[in-house]
């Protein structure tokens, strides 16, 4: 199959892509190095030492004698989505190339400005694209289990059945999304929605849990293959700053409460996730909606997971709650389904101390690259009156 | 009060300000000519002849002695909104400055990213102004009733209750828009509910129905006080097209099918919706959703009753179904609730035959300025293949 990935050099696009590629399929990239930018401007940087884009794919060539092309454009310029698109032909569009971090959102006007129209316009563009251009293809859209925000009912798969009044239909779940960057996942499922109903284009969006871990089978082969690690303030998540918390002596840092519930994924179910929409597209016209999770924790039960983790290998992981950035209940119900992936084959790698214990080694490889003053939040949602 | 109107030049912006005004509050216009440099794009105009912003104010002046100030600017345009709501220090934001048109955004793509990007954009300008510059105040953003699309269920006001394996929660009821511009609706309420969930900000979210008639209480003093009346193929809309049509001899066009059922609303109640919404502000922090309708008729029902009421005044008015433009249900369920606005006090008017006569009236007055080769759609929901 010929796979465009719209944001193929990020943290798990680059894997994705890799992924493809070691099955055999034709891999373009389209990315236009935002996310290497973001970091220069913000003094911060991946854990993980990268390569260029150029270099990460010159050498998996070497070791694999496969070609992965590279575009490098920014997906709000239509002629760069009109052109790529015209010209590789693609069966499936994997669409991560979007400004992905809630707390950038959260900045000030600019960057929510900023994070909303990025996000709307290239995702139009790459729909206007398919209109004209690629009518056939399948566009798998990163979305995210933030839109739907915590719900005192069941998180159903992207729409659910509604009795009302002696009537019924089966509508979009409703959103509840808790940042500018997570409301702009919400503007997309409604445009993607819309384009599929009204021009037959298919598409699945995955709703992505949060997702944690740092190698898949495809970069441990090579150190010029790793993907990116961010455990700073903006681009960094949870699961993965406790690790590094943990690894460099700091207490793991809860956000007061610490019962906000999450759905997470670990990295290599994502790769699978991802591959398993691809190979299953929808018929011409279908939306789905696909709650691409494993399992779901507590902030309280992951740092407590770390906690464990910690002491098998013989490292006190301390855990200290600070006030909460954001605005978000910190008790509350959550249960989000997950079984259409499950139907289709998935079988998740659960989170386990084992599992933890490999992150540690890996971050104690790169622990002197850490930038300490950059890993708390700085960036508050409400923030204090003038 | 101290009233922002937001897009005041336009067809419901001006008698809004001319009501609020006429009731003695302080009001202050705020718009950057779009409809006015769209028309002139596209060869097209209002029916009724329109005198420019600030002639309409002088005369304004002139009649009553009230001054309405004017800032000619971009909402899109963070200084302008930040200057204007800082300096104003408004007690409601009457939102009506929004690209508009359904036809206009499926034109094609840069039509479609242009009336998001514009609408997205000024309204989050808005809502930060509201949060640094204005925080007590109350926006009264006009939304359109084309939000919800035609669910097989009832339409509630803005939020359902949805019970759901055992549990319930009241949830933003499901959205399934039906054109780029009422999709930048859907974002713009998301975006607006985010902003009061997490900042305190007030808002009254109207959606509004389609709107119908020329004339307000204001509008009749003066030819120079008039507003603008649409008939066009982008801007205009089903009943005043169809009166149109049938003055000027020409067969009123229903989209085949004709069953479209959709709300409705006259010009005057919309003031009295607005001037109800703005005499009682909700709680801070409070998201409500009215929806601005009277009533509710199908495409054949209006096109009946312009048939009903041009046979009372000797008119024979022939109804000549063609192909249906959008992409839409012609058969569905249609049931929208309204009682919110009537509890506040609104009494309807009615549309009847009477009402449509005096429709016709004004539209003879002006029919020598009628663009005949500008009333049949154009754009297409769904483009041909190529």
């Amino acid at each position: 199959m010929r796979i465009l990935i719209l944001g193929g050099d990020g943290y798990l696009g680059w894997p994705t892509s890799l992924r493809f590629s070691g099955l055999g399929h034709d891999v373009h990239i389209v990315d236009n190095g935002l996310r290497r930018r973001a970091h220069r401007e913000a003094g911060t940087d991946s854990l993980t030492p990268i390569v260029s884009l150029e270099g990460r794919v010159s050498a998996w060539r070497e070791l694999t004698g496969s070609t992965i092309g590279i575009t490098t454009g920014d997906l709000t310029d239509w002629e760069v989505v009109r052109d790529v698109i015209g010209a590789f032909a693609p069966d499936a569009i994997v669409h991560y190339g979007e400004m992905p971090s809630a707390p950038y959102s959260m900045k000030d006007r600019d960057h929510a400005v900023f994070t909303q129209s990025n996000n709307l316009v290239g995702t139009l563009n790459v729909l206007y694209a398919m209109r004209d251009l690629a009518p056939d293809a399948h566009l798998v859209k990163l979305g995210t289990m933030g839109e739907y925000g915590t719900p005192n009912i069941d998180i159903e798969e992207g729409f659910i059945e509604i009795r009302h009044n002696g009537r019924e239909d089966y509508l979009p779940f409703p959103r509840m999304p808790g940042s500018m960057y997570h409301l702009s996942k919400v503007h997309d499922s409604h445009n993607i929605h819309f384009a599929c109903r009204i021009w037959g284009i298919r598409a699945t969006d995955l709703h992505q849990g949060v997702v944690y871990g740092i190698q898949t089978e495809e970069t441990r082969r090579d150190d010029r293959l790793l993907t990116r690690f961010d455990y700073d303030d903006v681009f960094g998540t949870a699961l993965n700053r406790f690790c590094l918390q943990g690894v460099i002596g700091n207490p793991v840092t809860v956000y007061r409460g610490g019962g906000q519930t999450r759905s997470y994924l670990n990295a290599t179910d994502t790769l699978r996730c991802v591959e398993l929409a691809v190979m299953h597209p929808p018929q011409a016209g279908d939306y789905r909606v696909f709650n691409q999770v494993t399992e779901q924790f507590s902030i309280w039960q992951l740092a407590e997971l770390v906690q464990k983790a910690g002491a098998e290998v013989g490292m006190e992981v301390v855990v200290h709650p600070i006030d909460n950035p954001r605005v978000e209940m910190e008790e509350h119900y959550y249960n989000a389904k997950h079984t259409k992936l499950l139907d289709l084959g998935l079988r998740p790698h659960l989170l386990n101390e084992t599992l933890i214990g490999s992150m540690f080694a890996v971050i104690e490889r790169f622990k002197h690259r850490v930038i300490a003053e950059h890993i708390l939040p700085k960036d508050r949602w409400r923030p204090p009156p003038r």
